[in-house]
């Protein structure tokens, strides 16, 4: 089966945990594009009644046209349930998210949700995060001194770039991938980057998830993460 | 002696520390606008070079009108010396800033800073910070959530208004003030809202200032900090 396959397997896998009132968190990819797409054909065939909160204009976007009423987080008293796609996720089950510009959006969403599912692909499960990058979303006034920092740190930064233009978050911030390798400390990490100036925030997602559903050749396997 | 004169005193204090060749980092305020005009005639009547870094557009103008050369801090190599105002000044010599809406620039710029000197009127000094609200930097997305996460810490917020529009930071995004009465713990404090997604920058500035300059009635009393 090949990874879109996968995608799709998982996407609507996991749509069989959203039920009639829930409000949903809805994440953002191409994993997220098949959960969208199983959502808004459930809620037609089964008449029920969800509320999405979207982590992107394109996953909002989506949502709306299939059907699924969407509201702004700022709108909403809780999320019951957000599920969303992952970069990378270790035995630990912590993760990296960001390869989208996104991961800021997805934590706040992440961190207001009573319970987190994330949907991949058998490749995104590893034993050490770090092979993927770690992206950071930073503010541009005094980000070549961050960039800087962290390169004498051996946090091998790049900025993200489009051609010679600085990719954009949606808070107009800029992205500083680290390529890291192998992080054996997770926490540890997330704790000396939470501190640095200049940071929003980091694309680590550490204790947050509660069930994984990852697509396997031999079907999807559901586990339960904490 | 009222507190603008204190001000202009210690403003025009602060300026016997700045040499030919610095690159010295510029606050923002009622007393950093006392310096930047002592600063300006020192430069025409001393003609020294210096090279000054803004931490806003009303500090670049104002200095730029008097003759002093500024650059962008991602234009810079380094900052010898930066001298900014501060809200309060606890006896460990940690400070809050942020009664205007700068301090998140403010402190990318004091931490690039290989010395900072704080210039306040003795009405700054405190034993305890936390009677000058906190203010936070926050993403507006998701702020409505953030702000009952602090409520329910018992941290007392408001949301920075002008009228019933949300006052907006030079990133665009909203000021939360915490009404904390006393911080009896600031490293724990810093630690606390540093983890916390959503906020890009509180306004604690712990272990940073080298050195105060108070004005007092009789005269300016210069304190080694750390």
């Amino acid at each position: 089966m090949n990874q879109d396959a996968l995608k799709k397997m998982v996407g609507q896998e996991a749509v069989k945990y959203i039920h009639d009132g829930m409000v949903v968190g809805l994440g953002t990819g191409s994993t997220v594009k098949y959960l969208v797409e199983a959502l808004g054909k459930k809620v037609k065939k089964d008449k029920i009644h969800i509320v999405g909160v979207p982590t992107s204009h394109r996953t909002a976007e989506r949502a709306r046209r299939l059907g699924i009423k969407i509201k702004n987080i700022n709108d909403v008293d809780h999320i019951d349930l957000t599920i969303d796609g992952a970069d990378q996720i270790d035995r630990n089950f912590q993760g990296i998210k960001g390869g989208g510009i996104a991961h800021l959006i997805e934590k706040i969403v992440a961190i207001n949700s009573k319970k987190n599912i994330w949907i991949v692909d058998e490749s995104k499960m590893t034993k050490y995060l770090g092979s993927f990058p770690l992206p950071l979303e930073v503010i541009p006034y005094g980000s070549t001194q961050l960039f800087r920092r962290l390169a004498k740190m051996d946090f091998h930064p790049t900025f993200r770039m489009n051609g010679d233009q600085h990719v954009l978050t949606h808070s107009n911030n800029y992205i500083i991938d680290l390529h890291l390798g192998k992080i054996k400390h997770p926490h540890k990490l997330s704790r000396k980057l939470d501190d640095m100036t200049g940071i929003v925030e980091h694309g680590l997602f550490l204790d947050i998830v509660n069930m994984v559903i990852v697509g396997y050749d031999n079907g999807p396997k559901t586990i339960k993460a904490r």
